[in-house]
């Protein structure tokens, strides 16, 4: 049986985690901005002039002194004389004096003197060079004036922000065409296991192909990191002992997913309590799935042991890999999970006293009378250790500790893949 | 003002470009499995074999008979001989005789005429080579039996499914270390306005810098296509016909994001209809912002005209643009909207006939008795085309045309960007 330490909840597990790793700053490189998406910013991104840089029209209409359509209504116009057209992309070259408008389009600059734009609708041509104006416009209205958009020094993206397009567009709209990021830390990846085989190999009799290697190397690409694949190793202490050392020296983080005994579960909490203080955290989550999962740190760098069982070495990851992916990061600026609401199409029992999760595959719902009700949940009750029972899914539902089960028809929220 | 031929809803619009479109089969390319997260298959992918190929424990414990077990309990526990212990990753050399058992690991390969496994802790050992077991259980139970995860030939990934790290494993676990699946598809994208400049320019008065086509690329990147920027081309209708004509031959589809001003619009749907047949399909959606969208099929390729307001053209983008890249990827298989639930800081208010999209910032909510409570949405007023609106904003919530806005405190469902 493994000797597990104590049993910890999940987030209890994940904060005796992030405590006993150092603060520290990632390492960070410049890259395009065009590139940047996904990446997470090392520094405050700053503005270095306001924008809008000038005063903009916001819409097709006529720019204005404000104070010359005060009291104005459609059953008493004001008249104002139009002194020219703005061009757009340039300044014009004239100014708005009381008594005067100017034809403009979105995004044309105002004239000096002008302080609002009166829409199109909002007027009638009385004469050539005439209109009548048949609403009033405050200051500003219809217009982005200097800086109402950003101020020149403001910080427009804090450091440990992951960039989104909307980040990209913004910070070329200030010229800023390089950010500087955080590298993506390499998370090394061992599997251990005597029956387990490189996924190019023809498995013999009890022997199965490596299958947690590959599906955590695309998770933590997904999370911004970098895996790094150090193949299978025997379950001999020794072998272990020097194969995770190696990795740890090249990496700054280590999974290593347990061969699927209790034994070879023991041999690894042994070879990573060898790599350096303080060792092992956590060993043993009151989870199900993942409950003889392994939290370590040695020589200030994180070492995760996973289950064996695939089901369960993805759900662990999600839960403590990712964040752990989001620290090496510096990832500050908390983004939620990407979920979505479900009604159960079943009951889910759950004993009392354990985190569960469970896996279910979304379903359209044909009942669209509310708009929050666009899936099904359909809970996929495989075994465990079934590796396609996670492709059927889409995600997982938990249900807390302090709750029996979840009831058919219930509204939940499913964390996706 | 701009000739709307129609306003039609969202759902309309997106429905009149899909039905132009002609039904097709994407371009295919093989790729390493390993990379091919977030990749769409080209192909039914088919198990050359069952899973697992042999039958296996999933618990430490012993291989048996179960039908030795029947009628076993605690107070009378049933006696089997130990005849071995089963290697990891090998064959067993012996088989199971009736009375006999076998030491097995988790993942262990149960000997020939054992169909079972008793848990360790549901036994005692009563001598060396003998074990007492206090509880039945019936065929299959503690294993997995050959096939049981997945059988020779079925399909284990449909064709059209958007590839994630569980499918990643689970084609390896099959020994499918290449995977056919659909070339990105190159998404042209062009800029028009006489006051629009590239990024890495000084803009003069009255000029801007190029957002849209920065952030329209990383959106293009992250649905799955391959952005391919075409620049800035001025408000000419010539030009314009020309550049647009050489960026649909190049690509698959173009996305063109108008002048501001309401004649540079019109121009671009000039420009469009030129392209070929049918042409514009839909000009005019009812729907804030984004109203002055263009919809075109030409020569059997997408047109997409989006307004220049960056917002605008973010939020159009994300309704139309995203689509009709999962179309042009065959992705079949609907994944759901990556979203959250929160609740409303503020009342929204809103037009009814016309759905609204608001940017909301997600803040933690310190109430965190309801689980689903986790964050709030705090509505972001901004003027639509502020470009940090969007940056300061984490996703958008809908308001259909059927209401007259939301209240403060209601749930609603943001669309995480």
């Amino acid at each position: 049986m493994p000797k597990f330490l104590k049993l910890v909840s999940p987030s209890e597990a994940l904060a005796l985690l992030m405590h006993s790793l150092p603060e520290g700053v990632p390492e960070n490189e410049l890259v395009d901005t065009l590139h940047a998406a996904g990446r997470v910013t090392a520094e405050d991104i700053r503005a270095s002039q306001s924008l809008p840089s000038f005063s903009r029209s916001s819409m097709d209409g006529f720019a204005v002194r404000a104070s010359d359509t005060f009291g104005v209504s459609e059953s008493l116009p004001g008249y104002l004389s139009i002194k020219g057209e703005v061009p757009m992309g340039e300044e014009p070259a004239f100014s708005i004096e009381s008594g005067q408008a100017a034809i403009i389009h979105t995004g044309g600059m105002l004239p000096q003197n002008a302080d609002a734009v009166v829409m199109l609708e909002q007027t009638e041509r009385t004469r050539n060079d005439e209109i009548a104006v048949l609403r009033a416009v405050a200051p500003g209205e219809n217009a982005i004036l200097v800086g109402e958009d950003v101020q020149e020094g403001q910080i427009v993206v804090r450091c440990g922000t992951q960039i989104r397009s909307a980040e990209v567009g913004g910070c070329m709209a200030l010229g800023i065409t390089q950010l500087r990021v955080a590298i993506r830390p390499k998370i090394g990846i061992l599997s251990s296991g005597d029956e387990v085989i490189p996924p190019d190999q023809v498995p013999g009799p009890g022997q199965v192909r490596d299958v947690n290697s590959y599906s955590l190397a695309a998770l933590v690409t997904e999370a911004g990191g970098e895996p790094v694949l150090y193949g299978i190793v025997k379950d001999k202490l020794e072998f272990l002992k020097d194969r995770a050392a190696k990795v740890l020296s090249e990496c700054q983080s280590m999974i290593i997913t347990a061969g699927s005994s209790a034994s070879a579960r023991d041999m690894t909490a042994e070879a990573i309590a060898s790599l350096g203080a303080p060792g092992v955290v956590v060993h043993g989550i009151n989870i199900r799935p993942g409950k003889p999962t392994i939290l370590a740190v040695c020589n200030d760098k994180a070492v995760i042991g996973l289950p064996g069982n695939p089901v369960s070495a993805m759900v662990i990851a999600g839960l403590f890999v990712v964040p752990l992916i989001k620290r090496l990061l510096g990832e500050k600026v908390p983004r939620p999970d990407k979920s979505c609401m479900a009604r159960l199409t079943l009951n889910i029992p759950s004993q009392a006293g354990r985190e569960d999760w469970i896996a279910v595959k979304l379903i359209p719902s044909t009942n669209q009378s509310d708009e929050l009700d666009t899936w099904l949940a359909d809970p996929i009750f495989a075994k465990s250790n079934l590796i396609f029972s996670l492709a059927a899914a889409d995600g997982l539902v938990r249900i807390p500790a302090d709750v029996t089960g979840l009831e058919s028809g219930e509204r939940v929220q499913v964390f996706l893949f």
